[in-house]
C-alpha cells in the first residue's frame, strides 16, 4: 500500500462502509452487488485486462464470447432477469458485452406486438434461436423519426410488405448487434397501402440465414467501421431491396393492415412515449454516473500519490491534491457525482409513481416525467462528460495513457450526449414543458408540484450577509430557484414579444432556442441542488455521513453559482459583494472536503478490476503498475518490421539504394 | 456537388481566395503552400486513407516509412530546411510522421552543446547515422524538472559519468521516437561530483546498437503502450543501470566537469528559457489552431448538408445550421479560429522582436514573452480543445464515427493541454508576471506596453445605450480591459491581505491560485479581443473581407461576454440591461455570420485529403462517402471467428455442449 494513499484513509471523518450502503440503498444491496462483482471478476472469460490493447475485431469477438458465456454463468449462479442480482451484472461487466440490442428487439415486440406476435417471437428470442436488433436510425435521419425514408409497401395480392431503401440516406445506420451478429431486426419504415402513406411502422425482418448466417436475398448489411469507442459493438448498416415479409410481421398491437388493405388503428400510443423515457432514465446511472464515479476515483487516488513541486521551499514535494487548483478541478466533479446519484434516485421515484399510474390507465403525469427525464438526461450527460474530461486532464500525461482508464471513460461517456435523444433537442422539449407550465401558472391553472415555483416569480434580493450564510441550503436553493424562474419567465416574455410583433410562432421559437436551452438547464440545475439539500436533511446524522454530504451539497451548489455568476448577478438578486462571499465559501469548502476526498471515492466501492486503471488502484502503486502493464503492450511483443525495412537501411546509409 | 452545399457558396459576401491569401500572409505563400500540399498528397507513401483502420503497430510503421521517404522527397523537390516550403511540409503531413524528436535531439545539442560537440554530433544526426531522442520526463516527474531522479555520477578514475535509474519513478517515460526507433538520446540527470549534487544536466547516451539495434548494456527500453492518440509515435520508457558515458558526453556549452572533478559554469542560461518559449509558440499554429479550423470545416459543411426536422410545418426539412442552437454551437468556434490565427501572428511578431534583441544580448523583453507565450499556449489549447469537442458533438452520431475525422482531432488536440507545460502551471506563470507588473505599475515603475492598462484600474460603467453600441470594438474592448484589470487587482489585493494577516507567502499564493488562473485567462482573452479588433481595423476594406472579419470579431467578443457574464456584471461595469443588449446583438450576429459560414471555412483551404473526413469533403457527398468508406473497414473484410465459435452453436441451440 502506498503510504501517501494509506494516510488519507486514516483520517476519514465518516464511515466509508456506511456511506457505501447508503449509496446502494441498504447493506443488503451492497452484499448482493459485491457477490455479483466477485463472481464476474473471478471468471477469466469476463476479464477486461487486455481491452486497451485489442483491435475492433478482437473487442467484438470478446463481447460475443462474454454474452454467450453469461447465459451459462447466470444459470450456474441461479441469477434470473427478475432477481435482485440482475441489475448489477451489466455494471460488473462495465457494459462490455454483446447482444444488448437483442434485448431492445425483445422489448419492442413486447411493447408493440400483439399477443400472437409475442407468443411467436419472444420464446425464439429468449432461447437465442435468433439474434435480434432494432433498425430505426438511418444515415439521413436520427432525431426526426417522421422523416425516415425506408418504405414498406403492402402488396395485397401476396399479403406481404415489400421493404426498400429508396436512396442511400435511407440506409439503416448505427443499429447495434446488426453489423455482424443479428439474424433478425425490427425495421422502422414508412407504411404505404394503395399509394397512401400511413407514417412510420415497425416490421420484423430476417436479415441473415439461420443455417449459415449468410445475408438473406435483397439484404445488404455490414459494420459501419471504427468509432470513438464501442469497439465491442457491431453497429451496422442495412439496405433492403424488395425484401418481402408476411403481413403478420408488422407489429400490430396498436394498428394493422387488414387483408383487404384497410388500415385500422386503436388504443393509445402514449405508451411509446413511456418506452423512450424508460430507456433515458435507465442509462443515466450505468452509462453516465458510474463512469464519472470511476473517473473521480482514478483521478483523486492518483492526486494523493503523485507528488510534484513544492508548496513550501525546503519541504518534501507536495501531493498534487494539496494544490488549490487541483482541488478546484476534481472536488466539484466528486460533488456532482453524488448530486447526480441522488437526482437519479429522485427520477427513479418519479418514474415508479408514473408507472403505477399508467397501470391504472392514468397518463396525466407522463408529460412531466417525459420533460424531466429529457432535461436530466441532457444535463447529467453533458455535465458528466465535461467532468470526465477534467479528471483526465487533471492527471496530466499519465491520464492520457489508455492504461489510466480515463481515455476510454471519456470516449464512451461522450456518446451519451448524442444517443437516446440529442441533448439540445431534449432540453428544448423540457423548455417547451416549462414555458407551458409558466403560462398555465400565470393564468392560475394547476401545474405539477415541481414547477409551482414558476407561479411566484418576483424580484428580490439574496438575504446573505456574510460568507457563512451561503452554507445555508435555504439561501442557495432560493438563489437557484429565483435564477431558474427568471430565465424561464424572461424567455417566455421574449417569445411573446416576438409573436406580438408579428413574427411567426415557429420563427419566434427558433429565435429563442439558445435562451430556452439555458432556461431548461437552469431548471434542472435548481432541482438537482434542491433535491441534494433535501436528501442531506433526511440522512442519518450518525457516522459522520450527514455532515460530509452537507459539505458536498454546499460545494455542488456554490460551484454552480461561482461558475455561472452571470445568471445570478443579472438582475441583482446576488450582488457583487455576495458573489465574493460565495467565492470565499466555495474555496474554503475545497480545503475541507479535500481531507475526505479519498474516503469519498472509496465509498463508491469499485474494485481494481472494474476500474481497469494503472492510476486508480486501491493500493496506489501507480508507477510500478504503469511499467508492468506497458511491457505487455503488443508494441513491445512484436519486433517491428520497420527496423529491417526502414531503420536499418537508413542507419547504414543505404538510403539512396532504397 | 451537393446542391445544398453549392448554394452556400453562391452567396458569399467576400472573396474567399483573397481571404485565404490574407490568412497565408500573401498570395505567394498560398501558392507555395498549395504546391507543397499537392506534392505530398499525390504521393501514395504519404496517404492517410487507412489511418482510422490501423493498429498502433501499423501506425508506427507507416510513420517511420513516411519519415524515411520524406528525405528522398525533399531531395527530389529541392526543398530545404531553410526554404519557404519547409514550414508547410509538416502541416501537409498532418504531423503523421516519425523522427520529430530527432529534431529536438539536434536542437538541444545545438543549443546546449559546445562547438566541439556540435561538430561531432550534428553531422551524424543530419545524415541519420544515428536516430536521436530527448529523455527528460520521468514516470514521477514532468512539470518540476528539479525533482528529476535519474543520476549521473562522475567517476574521476575513468573520466566517465555513470548513469542510473535509482527507483522506478526515475524511469524516463514518454520521450517520442525512443520506444522503438532511437539509437541515442539526451538524458537529463542529477549530476553528482564527489558526492555533491549540482542539479539537472544533459548527457548524450547511446541506447541501441548501430549494428543490430539491440539495446546497449545496462539499458532497458520499450514502448509505453497505447494512448488516446499519437499511435504513430513510439513514446518510450528507459531505465539505466550503471551506464557509462565519457566525460565529453555532458553537453557543456554553459558548464563542465573538468578532468579533476572541478565543476565550472559560465555564460547565461536564460537562453534555455527561450527554447521552451520557442516550442510553445511553434506548436500553437500546427497542433492547435489548424485542428480547430479543420473541425470547423467538417462540422459547418456537414451542418448545411444535413437536413433534419422542420423549422416550419409543411416545408422541406431544414439544414441544421439554420437552427439557432446549431449556429450558437459552431459559429463562435469559427470566430475563435480566426481570433487565434491573428493572436498567433501577434505572438510571432513579439517573438521575432525578442529574438532580434536577444541576438544583441538584450534579455529585458524575455519575461514578457515567456509570460505571454505561457498564457496564450494555455488559453488557446484549452479553448480549442473545448471547441473541437463542441464541433464533434454538434455532428451527432456521424461525428462520433472515426470516419468523420473529428474523434482523432479531439483525441490529439486534448494532449496539447498537457504537453509542453501543463496549462494550469503555465497560467500561474502568467499570473505571477501580471501581479508583478500590477505592483510595479502601482508603484509608478515602468511596465511593458501590453500591461500598462493595469496602472489605471478604476471603477466605471460601460457606456453602451443599446444593442448596436455593443458592435463597437471600443465598447467591448474596454469592457474586457476593465474586467481583466479588476480580476488582477482584486486577486493582488487578496494576496496582500492574506500576507498582512500573517499567512505565509507560499500559503497565501496557493490560496489565491484559482483566482490567479482566472485573472491570467482574463488578460489573455482581453489581449486576444483587442488584437482581433486592431487587426480588423488594418484589413483592406475591399472584397468584403474587413466587413466579415468585423462580424467575426464582434461575435468572438460578445460570445465571451455572454458566456462569462459573471465577471463583467460583478462590479456593475456592465448592467443586467446591458447584458440583455449583449445577448441580443450576439444572437443577431449568429444569423448574419451563418450566411457566410461555408465561405469562411472554405477560406481555410483544406483539401479533402488533409481533412480525411467523410463529413467534411468539399463536395458534401456525406452519406455516399460514409457508406463507401465503412465498407473498407477491416470489420467487413474479415469473417469473424466469432460466428463459428459462438454464434453458430448458440443459434443451433448447442449452448449446453459448449
Amino acid at each position: 500500500m502506498n503510504p501517501d494513499l494509506a494516510s488519507e484513509r486514516q483520517t476519514a471523518s465518516f464511515s466509508v462502509e456506511k456511506l457505501t450502503a447508503r449509496l446502494d440503498g441498504g447493506a443488503e444491496h451492497t452484499r448482493i452487488r459485491r457477490a455479483v462483482v466477485e463472481a464476474i471478476e473471478c471468471d477469466p472469460v469476463f476479464s477486461r485486462e487486455n481491452q486497451y490493447f485489442q483491435s475492433q475485431n478482437e473487442r467484438y469477438e470478446a463481447a460475443v464470447r462474454k454474452a454467450v458465456h453469461l447465459q451459462k454463468k447466470m444459470h450456474e449462479m441461479g441469477w434470473t432477469e427478475d432477481g435482485p442480482e440482475f441489475k448489477y451484472i451489466y455494471r460488473a461487466l462495465s457494459g462490455d458485452i454483446a447482444f444488448l440490442l437483442h434485448r431492445i428487439f425483445m422489448r419492442s415486440i413486447s411493447m408493440l406486438g400483439s399477443d400472437k406476435q409475442i407468443a411467436k417471437w419472444i420464446p425464439l428470442a429468449t432461447q437465442y434461436q435468433l439474434i435480434g436488433s432494432y433498425a430505426q436510425t438511418e444515415l439521413g435521419h436520427g432525431t426526426y423519426l417522421q422523416g425516415l425514408e425506408t418504405t414498406a409497401v403492402f402488396d395485397i395480392t401476396t399479403q406481404e410488405f415489400i421493404l426498400n431503401t429508396p436512396k442511400i440516406s435511407a440506409m439503416k445506420w448505427w443499429p447495434g448487434d446488426m453489423g455482424r451478429s443479428a439474424t433478425h431486426t425490427v425495421v422502422f419504415a414508412q407504411l404505404y397501402v394503395q399509394g397512401k402513406c400511413y407514417g412510420v411502422h415497425p416490421f420484423i425482418v430476417q436479415i441473415r440465414s439461420l443455417q449459415d448466417h449468410s445475408l438473406c436475398p435483397g439484404i445488404t448489411a455490414g459494420d459501419i467501421g471504427p468509432k470513438m469507442n464501442f469497439e465491442h459493438v457491431d453497429n451496422g448498416y442495412l439496405m433492403l431491396q424488395n425484401v418481402r415479409v408476411p403481413r403478420e410481421n408488422m407489429l400490430n398491437k396498436f394498428c394493422e393492415v387488414q387483408p383487404d388493405g384497410t388500415y385500422a388503428r386503436w388504443g393509445s400510443q402514449k405508451i411509446n412515449y413511456f418506452t423512450m423515457t424508460t430507456v433515458r432514465i435507465s442509462l443515466i446511472s450505468d452509462e453516465v454516473i458510474i463512469p464519472l464515479m470511476k473517473a473521480c476515483t482514478i483521478a483523486i487516488r492518483y492526486s494523493v500519490v503523485r507528488r510534484q513541486s513544492k508548496l513550501k521551499p525546503g519541504e518534501q514535494e507536495a501531493k498534487i491534491l494539496d494544490y488549490q487548483t487541483q482541488q478546484e478541478k476534481l472536488l466539484p466533479q466528486l460533488a456532482a457525482a453524488y448530486a447526480f446519484h441522488f437526482i437519479n434516485n429522485y427520477l427513479q421515484e418519479l418514474f415508479d409513481k408514473v408507472y403505477r399510474e399508467i397501470q391504472r390507465k392514468k397518463f396525466d403525469t407522463l408529460p412531466e416525467l417525459h420533460a424531466f427525464s429529457s432535461g436530466f438526461k441532457a444535463m447529467v450527460t453533458q455535465y458528466c462528460t465535461s467532468a470526465v474530461a477534467i479528471c483526465l486532464q487533471a492527471c496530466g500525461g499519465h491520464g492520457y495513457s489508455l492504461l489510466s482508464g480515463l481515455p476510454s471513460l471519456y470516449t464512451k461517456i461522450v456518446a451519451s450526449c448524442i444517443y437516446e435523444g440529442e441533448n439540445t433537442i431534449l432540453l428544448l422539449q423540457t423548455a417547451r414543458f416549462l414555458i407551458k407550465c409558466f403560462m398555465a401558472a400565470g393564468a392560475g391553472q394547476p401545474v405539477p408540484p415541481s414547477v409551482t415555483y414558476l407561479a411566484a416569480v418576483k424580484p428580490g434580493k439574496c438575504p446573505a450577509k456574510n460568507k457563512l450564510d451561503f452554507l445555508s441550503p435555504d439561501v442557495y436553493t432560493e438563489a437557484y430557484q429565483h435564477m431558474a424562474a427568471r430565465l424561464i419567465s424572461s424567455t417566455a416574455a421574449k417569445l411573446q414579444d416576438l409573436i406580438q410583433c408579428g413574427v411567426k410562432k415557429t420563427d419566434a421559437w427558433n429565435q429563442c432556442t439558445v435562451q430556452l436551452v439555458q432556461a431548461a438547464k437552469a431548471h434542472c440545475h435548481y432541482i438537482t441542488v434542491k433535491n441534494f439539500a433535501e436528501t442531506v436533511e433526511k440522512l442519518e446524522t450518525k457516522a459522520g455521513i450527514q455532515k460530509i454530504m452537507k459539505h458536498l451539497c454546499d460545494l455542488f451548489a456554490l460551484h454552480g453559482i461561482f461558475s455561472n455568476g452571470g445568471v445570478f448577478l443579472h438582475d441583482g438578486y446576488v450582488s457583487g459583494a455576495q458573489m465574493d462571499m460565495v467565492t470565499a465559501s466555495y474555496l474554503d469548502l475545497l480545503a475541507v472536503i479535500r481531507k475526505d476526498a479519498v474516503p469519498l471515492v472509496d465509498a463508491f466501492d469499485f474494485t481494481d478490476k472494474s476500474l481497469n486503471s494503472a492510476l486508480g488502484s486501491y493500493d496506489g502503486q501507480v508507477y510500478q503498475r504503469l511499467y508492468e502493464w506497458a511491457q505487455k503492450s503488443p508494441t513491445n511483443k512484436q519486433i517491428s518490421p520497420a527496423y529491417e525495412r526502414y531503420l536499418k537501411p537508413l542507419l547504414h546509409n543505404t538510403l539512396s539504394k532504397l
